[in-house]
């Protein structure tokens, strides 16, 4: 088995994925391996939908604004912040209740998504590739209905996951200096932003070029440079304004406002 | 080195550290795990702050709920949900702006979530120990004034890193039949939610009346078992609605509800 670092070094999102189902064992062992990720007050406030039925992949398809691994991949895996359980204790042993609030949202936010990456990196080291699918957030209201979520659980991160049937190149990042700062925050001038992004404009622009229907959009929304595609193209102001109403209105409706 | 499975089952939180520094080009590799993570249309919307320095550290102290290992630590990482960068490279471009919003935040959050797991497994298997804190998001506001964060920065998950002087015992976990559910949500009934918390319920309590500071609490607050002791002594509700109210708050003034 590979050692943390051939996993994390070595890891690309897989998109395309060979008709192979993945043993029970497998999946099992690579969701226990989740469920040993840090935990607030080891409350473990989330749940993890394991999805294979190929009539509940069809209808979250479109919620995953139709990316082809939805269909193709043998498994979803989606993970959400979850209270329920934990309030449903609560009650039985006559508890005060809690968890109902945005605080408790975002504590089962960010577990759900510490179990998540553990599950991504002992999947890999499983010879499986996942792809996260940042859909689940943007579509979680919609989500939330297909996979029958009751109140105070609500979807947060999600994967495809199969054995790979494709081998990408490595994706570029940003220099380790352009993230890391050392005691404070050591704020950007316009130098360092065009020193730390200026392999990334090529590289990503070069890549967002190959793809036949991102280059028909980048000519019609006439994106000069890949500053550019991110906002002109990929992610508008409008629809995370959108896309944030729609969470807020989930967060309401899964009763974590109160 | 350590396979991924032995790094991922053998994880504790580590609060007590020996005074020995971490080499630089150990701590350099561990965040270089980091930035191997997914990451929402490779945005990288993350900063890491790395705080070794005394006086910031007894600044953070109280904000983090007096915790010793921030003072004992050699090093303090704070993952921040940063689109600051980002915005800086998209002006300097003449693109449309965005990212000031509730959708960008929650990306931000859960991109720097994925890194602070890669570092935590990297950090393991380098023999080091971590210890993630809570108190990062509780207290986001005021960490983000002694970190000097800019607008469009917000502290998401930290945790303490050093060398380990102590060796815990594994914590518990709820069974993984309690977490994982098939295609959609299989709700819980009484029955269940008493069989998936009976062994958790023996293992916590006895936990934390082993805790000399949490054993008289538990005597104080009249907590009568494990469910108790989280909503009447750990985390009562009224701390929880004050937590959400300032971390909006910290939303607000950081520019995240545009």
């Amino acid at each position: 088995m590979n050692t943390i670092y051939e996993s994390i070094f070595s890891h690309r999102s897989i998109r395309k994925y060979k008709n192979q189902k993945i043993p029970e064992e497998v999946l099992d062992r690579i969701l226990e391996a989740g469920t040993r990720a840090s935990s607030s007050g080891n409350m473990q406030p989330y749940s993890i939908i394991v999805t294979t039925d190929i009539s509940l992949k069809q209808e979250l398809f479109p919620l995953h604004f139709e990316q082809s691994m939805v269909l193709d991949a043998p498994v979803l895996i989606t993970f959400c912040a979850d209270f329920n359980r934990m309030r449903k204790w609560l009650a039985l042993n006559d508890a005060p209740e809690n968890f109902d609030n945005m605080m408790s949202f975002l504590i089962g936010m960010i577990d759900a998504t510490l179990v998540s990456q553990n599950v991504a990196l002992a999947a890999e080291a499983e010879g499986l590739g996942i792809c996260y699918m940042g859909t689940t957030l943007a579509s979680n209201k919609d989500i939330s209905r297909v996979l029958k979520l009751p109140k105070h659980v609500v979807p947060v991160v999600g994967f495809s996951l199969g054995y790979p049937d494709e081998s990408p190149a490595l994706r570029d990042r940003l220099p380790l200096k352009a993230i890391v700062h050392a005691n404070t925050y050591q704020d950007y001038t316009s130098k360092d932003i065009l020193e730390h992004y200026k392999e990334k404009e090529v590289s990503g622009m070069k890549r967002y070029k190959s793809d036949p229907e991102l280059k028909k959009m980048i000519e019609q929304y006439q994106a000069e440079n890949l500053a550019q595609v991110y906002t002109k193209v990929k992610y508008t102001k409008e629809s995370h304004q959108k896309y944030s109403k729609d969470v807020l209105e989930c967060l309401f409706e899964q009763g974590f406002t109160n």
